[in-house]
């Protein structure tokens, strides 16, 4: 059985106690509209087990929603005559997350509207990256 | 065997002809350091086989990157510090994609640094949400 919180807003939509706008559903992931879209066809994707952020989820979970992803991104895409698009999921209040509940959200580009992005890239130094590297492979 | 494009960049990063600071790879995906990162940690997920665009993977590689992006992104957390992150994925030039081989951005969100968005959020109206939810269904 998966974990749920009884007070998550997300939880109570997989349990059916809080309605949606459901567009696909199976034993691990459900997706839905959202209902403050950035874009037409603006789709959240959820694990139906509760997780508060992504790096929490497990690898069954994590696998079931990456398998269907492309799938309905091309709903969303044959559906909006949308051909460009973003995939974002926010882990954190600094990083934009309102819910508490891992959701990826599909995004398609359509003429101004949908993702906007702020890209003030760097650049990644030698010495650095070997540090970093050492530290992210002890990790895994 | 997977398909590969000799004229792409991460095609070669995966055939080892162009190098990377590589942080993991198995089967079906490699992940690496972003040399333009937003943020200390930011790294690239990608699979191995060649597809511009999410929307076209596969449902096996789709599942294999989902399995392991939540444990690529405790490595880049634990290494870090940092706390917050946003997972991104772009598809398009209009909607940011530089290069055209399926990647997905962890970005850590470290004081200032990280992943800016501009999220202009609509609101979802009921008769739009029906004839879409029956436009995407019809797809899926």
């Amino acid at each position: 059985m998966v974990q749920t919180d009884p007070n998550c807003i997300f939880c109570r939509i997989v349990a059916g106690t809080i309605p949606c706008h459901k567009v696909y559903e199976d034993d691990h992931v459900l997706a839905f509209l959202d209902i403050g879209p950035l874009s037409r066809g603006h789709t959240l994707v959820i694990p139906k087990g509760h997780w508060a952020t992504l790096e929490q989820v497990s690898d069954e979970a994590g696998a079931a929603i990456g398998r269907v992803l492309p799938r309905l991104a091309r709903a969303v895409l044959n559906a909006t005559g949308a051909k460009e698009w973003n995939l974002l999921q926010n882990n954190g209040r600094a990083a934009h997350q309102v819910v508490d509940h891992v959701h990826f959200h599909i995004i398609p580009k359509i003429g101004d509207t949908g993702l906007g992005l702020d890209w003030p890239a760097g650049k990644l130094a030698g010495e650095n990256a070997k540090a970093l590297l050492n530290a992210m492979r002890q990790q895994l």
